[in-house]
């Protein structure tokens, strides 16, 4: 896969746009674990992932987490470029959870593409009304539902991320995926292996009945 | 107060897109408490207030409510187009809060300006980006905030945006704000009565020790 055909509005920058893009463009190799953006501490630039997976996150004054939304192949990380905008006043962390290829457009040359090109200001739009789109369902989520729904859909979309049933994962990790406490997702899951929806082990939920995750998710 | 004036990005439009706005340009007088959009049901346009007051607002299948952000005067209402942008995915209700006076620029015209000229594209940014912001800043308050807070962070937001300590509101309307029931809110406001915070009367809460309030909502 080449960056031109990973980058939508590629097609629609003249040459000379093409040519500063590609003449700062950087290709990173990042490991699982990293943490790529923090906050309004830097602002390295428009991120595109060639492969692997990305979290973005927030975090309270205590330390507790919740993930408002995953990148995958293909997606575009717009707030590692936040400085881009000044009225993106909210701090996000993004770290990788999978081993991941990015390119990343440094900020000050994205900014001058913004400023100079409609089509790229137009689909950097569309990028953070999808983030927006994202966080406003979370948004519905966490005041309308209730936490086992929510522990329900988590472990199905986790499945269907990792094509498994075994996912290898800590109450730990959940809890901050959801943003509460390790004990509550403890309690939760042990609910849903009374219930033979999931069977516990050390460091792995196993899901044994989807059929009836879903139907929870959808209660 | 003209419409020149208030639209930012006016000087940077070109003699012909200045005559299609005007021409397309729509002027309103809406009456306190009129829904101007509801969720994906209609796309009007882009609304920019002369004065007055909105309120934007999410809505759960069970007809609870929590607000996302207030416009006021020389504010611009963008997701009363979200047509415009097709990765908005999420549904906002967006009424009246008090009379109100209006522009309306409808979503065919403002759509064509986007496409044509990267300055109100960008601009478009930043009103999405601050609203972005807003629901980020909720979002940190629903997850981390206790109930306490957020009703004293509210009582003083009103007040200041009144600019009065006596508030005419309901528990019922202030639960609708913060997206809980009526009946927390009338205990918590029970329990700043008690505390001295507050006086509660029929349709009323005056605000008697707004320096508590503040030290309660930073606490």
């Amino acid at each position: 896969m080449d960056f031109q055909s990973c980058f939508p509005v590629w097609e629609q920058l003249t040459v000379a746009q093409r040519e500063r893009v590609l003449s700062g463009l950087l290709r990173r190799h990042v490991e699982k674990g990293t943490v790529l953006h923090n906050g309004s501490m830097d602002c390295t630039g428009l991120m595109l992932v060639e492969s692997g997976q990305l979290r973005a996150y927030i975090l309270s004054d205590e330390g507790r987490e919740i993930t408002i939304y995953r990148l995958f192949d293909r997606d575009i990380c717009l707030f590692s470029a936040s400085c881009i905008m000044r009225s993106i006043q909210f701090d996000v962390t993004i770290e990788t959870e999978k081993d991941t290829d990015l390119w990343l457009i440094p900020a000050e040359i994205y900014r001058q593409l913004m400023t100079e090109s409609a089509p790229v200001s137009n689909y950097t739009n569309e990028i953070m009304a999808a983030r927006f789109s994202e966080v406003m369902w979370l948004m519905e989520q966490v005041m309308w539902k209730s936490m086992d729904r929510r522990v329900a859909a988590f472990l199905l979309e986790e499945s269907a991320i990792e094509g498994t049933d075994r996912l290898r994962i800590t109450h730990e990790a959940i809890a901050n995926h959801l943003g509460t406490h390790r004990e509550v997702v403890t309690r939760m899951l042990r609910y849903f292996q009374n219930e033979g929806m999931v069977k516990l082990s050390r460091g792995a939920v196993d899901i044994t009945d989807s059929g009836r995750l879903e139907a929870l998710e959808r209660a």
